[in-house]
């Protein structure tokens, strides 16, 4: 491209010849990006050299953005290398995060160490569901509860229709839920190495014009929330979505002292009256310190969507003194949304940070990068809690020292 | 620097001499980070080249990263033009938003368009609080009965410790909230033009030297939970976090028909069955389609927290049929944590995102740009709704018709 | 018995020589109330001669209480009869409640009137589950997704152990939910005409036993609140605990306008921002107007659990108008825990309201009786929230004529 | 009244010259009831004698209910005595209970017994608050602001208005929450010794003219669900309702061993396993073990409203093992509607058990005697607690012992 072909272009747009969203359609990928900055610079007189410095063909995007201009940049940290004993990922690795938050991937990688000197972390996926729940409209209840019935009894017309779409996804479940006239049909489904919203959607729609034609029922919205989406939800809470995945570590009593200058007790004491009962009373679904920071962070890293940032803050911490007097501490997050493939993860910064992690693209058995990205995330997660409870018990104790003395 | 400083900083890390993290005290920002990608490239076998193509100097990052590597980059694009007669931002408006996620963008520039059709939306912050709620404990219920009037009775003493550590920001109030012998006191402050976490945690320590010298009350811990930071919580989604902010429109019956392909009832049925009754039962806190979406790339685009996408989550979109038949729509978000100073606000392609917006810094009076910038995320977010509430609405008129015609 | 029995018994417990629990095993059951009530006099001052007054022999409360010292009496009326289409109950039915506050009644009456007119209500038992979930600890987690897996793969033995317990009860799911350490296996039965939690309580310990013996892990808790019951929880609104229940009805727009004295459209507006997204702001698992009052009489009338009306909370209420003009109003109460044997169903006004409704003992075929209770408190619930939704549009009506008119 | 009186007046009715609610016109209250008998009777088979055989004239329930044709009677009994150290109630008191499920008393007497041997509970009310909110529609968010805005500038218009209806109530909040164009005002008041639903109703009706008068606002509901009454909400559990109330007790670690059979450390487990984590889990509201229990029974006894026994179950339970060994435990519920005056508490049975508390009627000074009731009600909740987490515990220690001796 030329500057001069980017003008031309932007001029068009002035004119009203062409709209914003076609200019690649005249143009390749890069001369419409940097027609678009020209117009938005003009427009609100702002400087877009930064974010016109990308560093990939803009075409390499055409999956991930519609009128593209640029890209911003994040910066991006390691924190580790921890050891993990996972059921899809083992060994050391280096967690990979991307952040604007100082004194994160710092605190992280304290709980690094601390993971460390206790022979790392545990791990393990225990459940594997990404989920779309049309919604359907009925008659009346009388029918709503036939058509339930209906969908228990041809869970295989809907498996059938459903899997005809995709060449990894498998059907696992097809569960009715009723209000008055209204059916939601929960669809969940192994969608292997991909996040698989897009599979889940596909094949669901292929199983909704079954229901359509098999029953009296009409398809209101191919989503009906029961999902759920990028929304703080119960559900997801409570049965899953995408990955729910867990990491654990029992820490000698020794290590916390010298280590994390506190003690189990205090660690235990902070986990339970702050992210149990202070959650509780908060009418919260995360009980935990700051989960959705890891998941955040290795999120943006491995090209993940942002906003399923929401369901990975559903996770709960515990932190218990066990019977030799040394800290047990976990994080379970409920419904983590992750992929290997799809989405964001081609992108180039994207692929090097799965690079990091050994896991880009497809797994071997399919779903066993996803499987390892999950327990990655949950350990990161489990990092930052052991850091955070600790930094705040052993503030705790010497403010406890502190007004002993006075 | 050169290659060779980068080399041999790697080496003093293989060597056990430096750690990861202490890098930056033997070199510049951009040959640690140099070093860190060779460490990691070794360790893991990946190529980090794109990675550590950045286009700012690293040093300029080092309050928003440790363990800095280089940088990921994510698509950034925009969409409207969009009219908005907001309280703190008006006009036409470029919206910036990353994502890589495909059809997002042009979704939420489709509802911008039939916004403008309708002569744009209206947005107004409703709220804005910044809360930190730290944990105290007490002897027991009669004394958490007790700390619960002092704090009520001495407010004034507590801003007044609160205050002395920042220039900007006030403490509009102190909240006890009693479980048992914790007491949680939800201080909740205006930060003005910043986001305020910092800002809040630093003011609230100060406070609660106070509650522990005047009162029995031992701190567990600074945050207690019921602040709630970057969990889903109902405190949030019912008291709001941050700002508090509703954008809407009313779209007549004509456009909804010729822009959008459906009908007003037909835009309401689905709000209705999807987002109030399916995430009824979801057991939701977000009340919405896919507000997430839109406050995710924003909040990337301009800097802002990631992982307080959570609380952006928790948001009503309703949906109506008016008087004159027309098309009336409001998204409310509860708990918008946004600033246009500190965080990511200063990075160089963020900070150009917000230049977009004409909000970059400090606003005047202090508070408006992160007002406006509330206001931007709130018109996206109901572009967003829009678009996809008729999309599914029409969609299910033509299978109404396909269905008819059968 | 005569008042020197009562008296002798009360003295002894004064003198220490007796327990006030004990004293059934010196006297029969009347006496022992006598005794109590003269020790309970004596201490506070109150005279308890109404209490005392009781149509029953004490002994026939034995298995519903201890301590006894006599009943109280609660006011029982009826509203109907109101005709109902219903999967388990139909024809013309007057409906028991008891309560003690006023205008309950009257306004479901007129609620049942609106049924009547427009020709009954329907109403389906969509589910039937009655669950209990114990809590198991293991050693970490990855012995919590062994356990997982192992009570995937033994649900046959686990059934088998449960129904050696039981003659009527059926085991249809155990689902494991893990926490780091912690396990909770929910166990549903299908409990037939008995709300079921003994018998489920019973069962699920029997296959504790088999999980303890078979596997490393330690039952901590019979119950571990994932049951969950008499607390009010999500995990209850989404996948319903005992029976999932709607009821429903289509009144036509002139009888709306003449009977209700308002409009469909008024109707569907308070349902809207009162119900949906008055609840959704509030943080609520139960989206209705009143349901718990109609669910609380019903339950105070027929012997069931009054603890368990939280659960019977979980309702959605629903009200459009339809392509005809017509008002649609459903009520689906997610976890209606009822039963028709045991719990306070045999003390004889209980079994009185039982048999005004026909179902007082076990069903042919079992389950058929609570499931006809289920139906008939789902369509007091309807009338209900009809007539309060009615009330409130129709002042809502002249509210908006007056002000035309000023 | 004579029988025949009845069969007249019944005749009436089956020849629909009467309808069932207007009995009490053409008699007195008792033939009325008796008439409704013979209808009911007539119509479904079932005999209602004993229902008919209650213990008061039915005209003294004429506040209570409509068609009323007798009473239930419900088993009643008491625990204790109990040694409470509260703030509105002191000293030793048998705390009377209504309930049909079998073990509830000998449970709650033995949790008695042990508060008693650690020398009584703690109990405290924390705040007081009956709320009422009802709901506004407006033109868009714009008038949303303002309508929010002139509330808080307004609040003593409002105060002077509702206060104007009642002699005993006093407004103390009114707090707005906006969703698009819906604005709900949260009015809290204290209403003192009254549950106080009634007295809050009709002093916001008072106010919400005022409203309606001097802005642009209509009402749609007095009632918009953010009350919220008798649903399970997070602002109640969050912000309470009613009374916030609290008690709690610290048991010697031998009393625990020696009546309770347990340790403080495994009392300590069940309950954050069960209570807290399982909760948690479950997405609850009640972070407890059967709190509903004690507050049910004791609603029923002392003429409470059955229908917020839903409210009553968002409890929280705490236990810990302190500094020295011992176990200390607490209940805290949230949102407790009790009153001593209005309701049900004058009818003869209820009025009696409010006698045994020494609490029947209004208190001096005004509110104090529902504040001894809330008292009373805590403290059977956290003796309930306690006896069953012993109970939990106790069995998890001989199940753990056999399982060291296999």
């Amino acid at each position: 491209m030329t500057d001069t072909d980017a003008e031309e272009l932007a001029e068009r747009v002035r004119d009203g010849d062409l709209r914003l969203y076609e200019l690649e359609e005249h143009a390749d990928a890069d001369t419409a990006a940097a027609a678009r900055r020209l117009l938005v610079e003009d427009h609100s007189g702002a400087d877009l050299s930064t974010s016109g410095d990308y560093g990939f063909p803009a075409e390499a995007a055409d999956a991930n953005i519609e009128n593209m201009l640029g890209a911003i940049q994040i910066p991006l940290g390691v924190v580790g290398p921890v050891a993990i004993d996972g059921g899809a990922i083992s060994g050391e690795h280096y967690l990979p995060m991307a952040t604007t938050e100082g004194a994160l991937l710092a605190s992280v990688n304290r709980g690094c160490a601390a993971l460390n000197t206790a022979g790392g972390a545990g791990a393990r996926v225990l459940k594997n569901r990404m989920t779309r729940a049309p919604a359907f409209r009925v008659a009346d209840v009388a029918e709503a509860e036939a058509l339930s019935s209906w969908v228990r009894d041809n869970t295989e017309a809907l498996r059938e229709a459903a899997e005809s779409t995709t060449s990894h996804g498998e059907l696992k479940e097809a569960t009715p839920y009723v209000v008055g006239n209204t059916v939601f049909v929960r669809f969940a489904y192994d969608t292997k190495d991909a996040m698989g919203m897009n599979m889940a959607t596909i094949a669901t729609e292929e199983a909704c014009d079954v229901i359509e034609s098999e029953t009296s029922a009409s398809l209101v919205a191919l989503s009906g929330n029961l999902c759920t989406d990028k929304k703080p939800a119960a559900i997801n809470a409570v049965e899953g979505r995408g990955r729910t995945v867990a990491a654990d570590v029992t820490i000698p009593r020794e290590t916390v002292r010298e280590t994390l200058k506190t003690t189990p007790e205090a660690v235990a004491e902070v986990n339970t009256r702050k992210n149990l009962v202070g959650s509780a009373k908060a009418g919260s679904l995360g009980f935990n310190a700051h989960v959705a920071n890891s998941v955040a962070a290795m999120f943006l890293a491995t090209g993940q969507d942002a906003a399923q940032v929401v369901e990975g803050a559903n996770a709960i911490t515990t932190a218990e003194v066990d019977g030799d007097g040394d800290l047990y501490v976990s994080v379970t997050i409920a419904s983590l949304e992750v992929g290997t493939v799809g989405g964001g993860t081609k992108l180039p910064t994207q692929s090097e940070a799965l690079d990091v992690l050994g896991i880009a693209g497809g797994g071997d058995p399919a779903g066993s990068n996803a499987d390892a990205l999950a327990e990655a995330v949950a350990v990161a997660a489990l990092a930052g809690e052991l850091s955070l409870l600790s930094a705040l018990a052993s503030r705790n104790l010497s403010s406890a020292h502190a007004s002993l003395g006075r």
